[in-house]
């Protein structure tokens, strides 16, 4: 067996060191970003700001309007508008999902305090019979405190990523007038605050959250990491609310404002005229940024907790090894440093010059973040793993090398980037598979909406081929333990991977502000650009949390078999097969569910903004402005009411299908959502974004091919448009919703599985 | 133990005894249909068949044009070449696939001849070692013959399907004329020639087959119905190429003629100055028509291959007990007799009145049978059923008595019913779903589609919970076995089930016959009520053929199990996982491929179409026929081209699979790609449905609100068309082909396990 090289101690500094560089690194970047002011009108402020903005340092490669201060005032109005609106709406979801959460937790603590009838007595361990691990109880309590530990940290990272998002598109839409180049720095850097910020705080509440527990559990590790696993659960339950709430509310109003506005009105994307510009601006935020972000940590904290519970019944746990059992969290440190040097080339070493590099930059960013970070993994796996070890493998120990657990995080890493690498191929208009969209809308929107779809299911192709490759090899080597660390590795260059995904929607929102402020033409292209390059990210980042999501549910369910004492799932028992086909089901009804609730939310949008156009007079001549308020209120009310039915779905389907049929079709339901929902949600993602990108190449006319098509207004441009408002749904929505789904069910099923494995199954155990 | 009520003779005579019944039953319909004559300008013909045709004997609601000869000739004409049409493009497809055909047969002799290497040697059997049993040798060359065989009954039945579709339409058109009556009993009565004729074939192929090859066989019982399988792969491989090519070569050209006629040209459906517009009559054809019964056809002889082989080597097998063996040629057997009293009920007990009348009338079809069925099930289960018997259960004989499987077969029959009427639910325009739909189109073509497509995810849930119910009870009671006879229970009243859904593109053909022979609005109004019962029962049709394809496939993959030698299919090994998401995914290639293939050819049309009316005088005005032979040329090569990587897909997966990773992985294939294509199946299929019909409430205008939502060219009406279009290739094209890559890729690793249990998972062995 042998000792790991790093000592308890250097680990013990380590993890926290890296956390608390990530955190700083962070504020350094939101330093950097608040340098660009966008203030009132008060002259001396204005004096000062110019000053500081230091226009003459820079190397200005064209300027425009930059001594206008009307247009600051403009941007930032629109700026407080955007970001009230966001704050406003997400207090109003906390308040109904901290009811609902809370509920849950009592739920929590009622369900594991039952598994020995509340009683305060030591109990012997699951797997170490002849030890004595902590009570039922405990456990129960602990859990339950996780469980909250992880939805408060999620709700923080949901929120400070909208609040940096919010401060820094007009900022973004500021620096545009100065070039691209800056503009794009700008996005990116306020992308890394929440990219940092998320996985240094997921980190850091983690490590003191198991170092807390451990003062009560003492060398009871079995317990302490069960309870653990609700710190995921928490995660990942307040991502979905955020995910559904927000996704039913920015797409309400995406759908709703385009519809009356570009199809009807014929005035552009963003023309303030439109009464629901700005929910459809505060929805990128909410939708977009806070539900992307508590996603992403969902995962984080889940592939962590699976990875953790399996080695604590391992030797890591028996043996009582802590630098080996932080192996995950020692990954998760490295991933952070990496990332931070991967940052500096983009904003520090290089400066992008135009329209074209900015997709190139931000591709390099995840290659030499994947390259770095396999040298990354190979030192931890060095450094902090004993030379051989056992690994908890459904009842047996199966003996493992260090060397072996590199492969299977590396795996899990490069997977990722192939996975995002295919998932650019398909959803950027600079390859063939957008532009035979763009061109099939020649014949209209019919041609374009099947041509869209086939994209997205042909998408799913080798995303699914990787991820199989990865399962095969880590499940190999380290049964549920390599599962676990795989998906840590895909989710190791998190940090970059969220701050080009915030990227996006900070562009797309710059975009908005430009046209709202009446900036020029050249300004609005140049956050085009930006926003174009966004949307491909966008998809990529929705890749990555598909991808990272099919590997944590994997691993978490195979977790939950090991804490269920099941110890195989056999497709060939009816109780199983019933609970594969019925899990491959529920992805279907949770995408009708909030399909229908976009649908339903816009129509009423387009209600009210037809109401407005007709009613008040002036609007359409600009001299008027519109009422935002009641269209915000629409998307408000949609999403709080509409997110609950899914939510609930989700929720609830673990805790009735183990309470009253049992672990098995349990079993079967998880492995069946798991392998359907990964298409859809592939699927979706993709063919959203292949619409949103066709529409784009027909709008930006760069070949003379995308000119034939356009302009803006021509027939194929308008059946693009509806493309791309059917896709808005289906790749903001429904589909990355469904990677919370799968993740969701499969980390609820492991912390009810002492329940069910003592109380479950009531409908069998009657008949 | 004990025996049979019904001994082995009365079996050997009441089996060919009601398959004779259905063909002759089937025939007398097709007299009765032809009574209605069809000919030309001859006056002599003219006088001698309206005598015949009686008039004055009838009831006549209401007459038209009954006297005008030149309108009966120009029905002449289309008809004439429609059938030319699709018996052309019927013989290329079967010159193409006869060829691949061939190959695979000799693919299937050469790995099943090898398994012994090519050994003349008898040995020892399988499951009783201790019997000898014919050589390996012998099993290829018999597969291969029943292989062939079931190709060639199913080219048959397609074939006269189609034939006797081409032969009714017309003269439904002209049935029109006398009332919506007249038309619905010979729409009707043509759907049932097919139904009977291909249930009862299927049935007497299959019983001579069985009793030819017991003469070489004679007492090894496992051999031959081993053997046999290949009857249900020849059946199934035949259906995919049919469903696949008739798929593309009708929804091209539907496509096709919408978009340029419909959208572009504002000229109704089924013009005659539309250039594509016998491409598409030819379509529904040779692809709703000819690919439906294949397809049906394939179900029927899979399920009964799969009842066969298990219960070969059951008590039934091992005893001996030929009745008891057939006891699922016997259900099928009272099928045919109980579906001929219920056909009665429509033709001749009673008559339609009005419009309404006519889904009502349909319906009960369903219903009458499923309830006289249920009884014959009970007559056949115990006379020819032991009371008590075992079942081959994975390595086990499990006990079994005979009511217990009544309800096997019975909750399947239901399962199926419940089915059927959910899915009318969800694609009729009587309730709100499809109302909902056409409502949305209000706000364009967009939110139609977002509806459309939630409708369809949503329509899935309950057909789920019903398959998921009925895999329950019959796996319980008898493994696999169950499961098999609750397919054919389902499939039990398959010749009521296909005359209902020939009647839909029977009408529509007729609707189509009528607008090109420029027929009154009225006659128009009538076909087109016809037509919209059709696309819910078509619709219906779809749901069955799916439900049972789902049980099908399940009885196939235990029975490939079996066979493989497997005794559990545990998710939670790395190879059973890596099949199960890899499976989970080939629905959506398989769908790319389809859906692709459908644009790409229907863009083709578009430009042939929008060529012919922009460069020929005097089309438009109607002086000028357009040249439909191109527009047949176009859909006929691209069907052709693109039938082949689809087909190759599903044919070669098992293939590759089994060969090169082995019976585990691809077991996991099998349970992958059944769970997850079952839903994508369900939801095209309804999607597609719905769509179709909201754009026919738009169109109809039965209700006040669908009034202000029309008429045909308003916008709300220019949105449904779009959906519409959209939801061709997914509900005829790739939604109905999944059901068979399902049921296909099973029969297939059953006919070739004995190869893959010796020869298999090459990959593995290497490394």
């Amino acid at each position: 067996m042998g000792e790991a090289l790093m000592s308890e101690t250097v680990s013990e500094v380590l993890i926290p060191l890296a956390a608390v560089i990530g955190i700083a690194f962070s504020l350094a970047q939101w330093y950097l970003v608040s340098r660009v002011k966008v203030i009132g009108a008060d002259p001396v402020q204005r004096a000062r700001s110019e000053r500081k903005n230091g226009l003459g340092d820079y190397l200005v490669e064209e300027e425009e309007a930059i001594d206008d201060q009307s247009v600051i005032d403009k941007c930032a109005d629109i700026q407080k508008a955007i970001s009230e609106g966001a704050t406003s709406f997400l207090f109003t979801e906390y308040k109904y999902v901290g009811m609902f959460m809370t509920a849950f937790a009592v739920l929590i603590f009622l369900f594991l305090g039952s598994v020995e009838g509340f009683s305060t007595k030591s109990q012997p361990c699951t797997y170490t019979k002849d030890t004595m691990c902590k009570p039922a109880l405990a456990n129960a309590l602990f859990s339950t405190v996780s469980f909250l530990l992880g939805a408060i940290t999620s709700v923080v990272a949901g929120f400070f990523g909208m609040k940096i998002a919010t401060y820094a598109n007009a900022r973004t839409t500021l620096e545009a007038r100065k070039g691209v180049g800056k503009a794009f720095i700008l996005a990116f850097r306020s992308g890394t605050v929440m990219g940092f910020l998320l996985a240094a705080s997921g980190l850091l509440v983690l490590y003191v959250a198991i170092n807390l527990f451990k003062i009560y559990y003492g060398d009871d590790w079995e317990g302490l990491f069960e309870a653990i696993t609700g710190y995921g659960l928490g995660g990942s339950s307040m991502a979905l609310f955020g995910r559904v709430g927000g996704g039913i509310y920015t797409k309400a109003a995406d759908v709703g404002a385009d519809l009356v506005g570009k199809v009807e009105r014929n005035i552009p994307e963003d023309d303030p005229r439109n009464p629901a510009v700005i929910v459809d601006n505060v929805g990128d935020n909410v939708g977009d940024i806070a539900g992307m972000g508590s996603d992403l940590f969902g995962s984080y904290a889940e592939s962590s907790c699976a990875a953790l519970v399996v080695a604590s019944i391992s030797s890591f746990g028996n043996n009582h090894e802590f630098t080996a059992m932080c192996y995950p969290l020692l990954i998760s440190s490295m991933g952070i440093i990496v990332c931070l040097l991967t940052t500096l080339v983009a904003t520090d070493f290089f400066e992008i010059k135009s329209v074209k590099d900015i997709e190139p930059t931000l591709k390099k960013q995840l290659i030499i973040s994947t390259a770095l970070m396999t040298v990354g993994i190979a030192i931890v796996s060095l450094l902090a793993l004993p030379s051989t070890f056992t690994i908890f493998d459904f009842g047996v120990q199966k003996e493992v090398k260090n060397w072996e657990l590199f492969f299977c995080v590396s795996v899990g890493l490069w997977a990722g980037l192939i996975i995002g690498f295919i998932t650019e191929y398909f959803t950027s208009n600079a390859y063939s598979p957008v532009q035979d969209v763009a061109d099939s809308c020649r014949t209209g929107a019919a041609t374009n909406v099947i041509f869209g779809l086939a994209l997205g299911y042909k998408s799913v192709i080798i995303p699914i081929f990787a991820i199989a490759l990865s399962i095969y090899i880590s499940f190999s080597i380290a049964a549920m333990y390599g599962i676990a660390v795989a998906a840590l590795g895909m989710l190791s260059t998190i940090a970059t991977g969220l701050a080009i995904d915030a990227y996006g929607p900070i562009s797309d929102n710059a975009g908005g502000i430009a046209e709202m402020a009446g900036m020029s033409h050249r300004i609005r292209e140049r956050t085009d650009a930006l926003d174009s390059a966004g949307n491909t990210t966008a998809a990529i980042g929705k890749g990555f949390a598909i991808g990272s999501a099919a590997l944590v549910s994997l691993a978490l369910f195979g977790a939950f078999v090991s804490r269920a004492a099941i110890s195989s799932v056999d497709v060939l028992t009816p109780k199983v097969f019933i609970g594969l086909i019925v899990g491959a089901m529920l992805p279907y009804w949770f995408s009708a569910m909030t399909m229908k609730s976009v649908g339903s939310a816009a129509l009423k949008m387009v209600e009210e903004v037809r109401r407005q156009f007709n009613t008040i007079p002036g609007l359409m001549e600009g001299t008027v402005r519109p009422d935002y308020a009641s269209c915000v209120k629409i998307s408000t009310d949609a999403s709080i009411r509409e997110m609950i039915p899914p939510g609930a779905l989700v929720m609830l389907t673990p805790l009735i299908v183990g309470t009253f049929f049992g672990v098995e079709t349990l079993s079967g339901v998880l492995a069946g959502a798991l392998v359907s929902g990964v298409q859809i949600a592939i699927s979706a993602s993709n063919t959203g974004g292949a619409w949103d990108n066709a529409k784009k190449y027909i709008e930006a006319g760069a070949s003379e091919y995308a000119r034939s098509l356009g302009p803006k207004g021509s027939d194929a441009h308008k059946a693009a448009v509806i493309g791309d408002t059917v896709g808005d749904p289906l790749k903001d929505t429904s589909g990355p919703s469904l990677n919370i789904l799968i993740k969701l069910m499969a980390v609820e099923s492991l912390v009810f599985a002492p329940f069910f494995a003592v109380h479950g199954g009531i409908l069998f155990k009657l008949f």
